[in-house]
């Protein structure tokens, strides 16, 4: 049956991150190769009081079909938590999606032409590497800089009128940077004259811990940005619920795709998460969450100060889940990998997260779900397997 | 904005049945439009308990993400049922999905080169004719009779050496019919020497309420049959969970556009779904189901003798939630339905269920959620509506 295959298909790799996390599940293994939030702060009891909430005002409705766009209430939710922060997005344009994994496959279902141009950060979050690719995007890589993207770069790349432009402004997944304020702006000056679409996913943007949040793109490019948003991060991973917030021309296209796709999400889950986000302050259940990260993140940030050699170079993130490590050029992460699992701690080698021409010398590691002691052991051992091959 | 859109989605009408069922909404409205299941039959309490169970049970676990495959346990449920009809699938040749509609869109993407062949009953389900349409197929209808395909549309659309072959053999959306066992071999034959791969699409299989079930085209075409299925008419539609079965050279593939889709299926559900299973007796629920079907489908039938004219056709299906009209050929039901909903009466006409030149006479009725005295009275008023127009 290998001929059978459509050619969109045929290209994309199996998931290197799902074939590294099959080592990873040792027990004994100190993983930071994992993408999880920390498992201790979801919301259980409350999320068990929705349930039954739900069920018993109105349980035959929340178990019938629904509305392709999703439960009107969550939307206007999200809604108002983008006016919350200046950003005028109405409900109409506001599509409750299975993660915002389903916002970007949606998306490019609904844009993208066989080998069009997509400029991407690099590195870049992986899935949408994988997620595009099957629409046959032809990448323009732009090298993400300590504050953002390089703009000579994306100067380059907008001039091949790249249909879409992936970014994660907050807290990237691989490489933990966020995008400055003034970077913002030159993106936004550059793409401004361009039929150019940006997308900015922000599933991090509420896990900021340090510093001030800079503004969305959407108030510097208003028309031309579509938003992708998670719960994944603030409530719960295996509820899948995100949304993407387009502008209505092209919310129409995707309201088309997304029923195509599979009808609607889960309409019991948006009443759960919706009778949650009601009854309880999401505000304060982010602020545990941040207090844990903050630590995590800053026992990591430690741990490499002291243990790692000098000329290993690393982000020191402002929030969200991951940080980023440049190897000296003569240490290889793929490499480093074997030997780090032999000595009892992961974590993800940069090659995945480049469509093309990897920096091999290049790891994620992540701090979310690993406790402050586990973190500094763990990096104590890295640094011994990186020694070792120094 | 006009001019951005990928060419596969500028071809896909919005849903017609959307459209509809807008219409259709008022509560004076007798509504065989929609395609809902019965909502008084939801095993709501039985659900609440699962949701507590799982929660006090296994929380954490339940809220994190999970694998793209699906929840191990559910997916050797659904492995072990089919086994108990004789059809041998492993677990792992089974992938969790956001309802079966999903399966067929994952399906799609995975094998479906732009302009490629597709076989489709004709009339065929709607979400498939809006799914496919999508990835450019391009369709080779077959026409169905009381028993299933036409034999010689089927050998004249294989020569066209079509990827897919997407059929409803259960009850279909919309007619209906159901595949006799001789179709079904015949159907074989005419595939078996082929590279054509049989999608076997079965949300009403379970919904059988008289005379014996047939095999699934599985027994007959074992290598390239793919098998679609869903726990939307049998437990809860909110929930958005159904399966692909494919032999493991397809499942390798559509794991991939899965993953690149939304990463996984909303594990919680899954969780819940399968603590239902194992505490409750599925079987008793759907006989429950079943004995009201029964009812107001006997309710359809006897109403539409009793006062259609003569020259109206209509099915008399043995389980599922449809059944289809054929109207005097000057009748269009496009007007009628104009003239239907004006007397407070709603079905859809069946132009929607033909990717081309529509039969323009035909109607869909559904009999799932509406109880006996209302369809008598509904269908009293379509007749008064059919024959105002003779």
């Amino acid at each position: 049956m290998e001929n059978i295959f459509a050619d969109r298909i045929n290209d994309v790799p199996k998931s290197f991150i799902r074939e590294i996390l099959k080592v990873t599940v040792q027990p004994d293994v100190i993983s930071f190769a994992g993408g999880l939030p920390n498992r201790d702060f979801f919301p259980v009891k409350e999320i068990r009081e929705s349930c039954c909430r739900v069920l018993d005002e109105s349980g035959k409705d929340a178990l019938q079909y629904s509305t392709t766009e999703g439960y009107e209430p969550l939307r206007e939710f999200v809604s108002k938590r983008y006016a919350d922060k200046g950003i005028n997005i109405s409900p109409d344009e506001i599509l409750i999606t299975n993660g915002s994994q389903q916002g970007l496959d949606l998306m490019a279902k609904s844009v993208l032409n066989e080998g069009e141009n997509v400029i991407i950060e690099r590195p870049g979050y992986l899935g949408a590497i994988q997620s595009l690719s099957i629409y046959k995007a032809n990448f323009k890589t732009v090298d993400l800089e300590n504050d953002g993207p390089c703009i000579s770069d994306v100067k380059k790349a907008i001039e091949s009128n790249p249909k879409l432009f992936y970014a994660v402004p907050n807290f990237q997944n691989p490489s933990g940077i966020t995008w400055s304020d003034s970077k913002r702006r030159e993106v936004a000056d550059v793409l401004a004259p361009s039929k150019t679409v940006l997308i900015e996913d922000d599933p991090y943007g509420e896990l900021r811990f340090i510093g001030k949040p800079q503004e969305s793109m959407k108030k510097y490019l208003e028309k031309n940005t579509v938003l992708l948003g998670s719960f994944s991060k603030i409530f719960a991973p295996s509820f899948r619920l995100g949304w993407i917030a387009a502008p209505k021309s092209i919310f129409e296209k995707v309201i088309v795709a997304k029923q195509a796709a599979d009808l609607h999400t889960n309409y019991f889950s948006q009443r759960v998460l919706f009778d949650y986000l009601r009854n309880n302050d999401i505000d304060k259940h982010i602020s545990t969450i941040l207090a844990v990260y903050r630590k995590q993140r800053e026992a990591m940030v430690n741990a490499i100060k002291k243990y790692f050699p000098e000329e290993v170079e690393f982000t020191e993130p402002e929030g969200g889940m991951f940080l980023w490590v440049k190897l000296p050029r003569h240490i290889n992460s793929l490499e480093l990998f074997d030997i780090a699992i032999k000595d009892k701690v992961a974590f993800v080698p940069g090659d995945p997260f480049y469509p093309s021409n990897p920096d091999k010398f290049t790891m994620r590691l992540n701090f979310s779900c690993v406790d402050e002691a586990t973190i500094t052991e763990g990096i104590e051992r890295l640094a011994g397997a990186i020694k070792s091959v120094m």
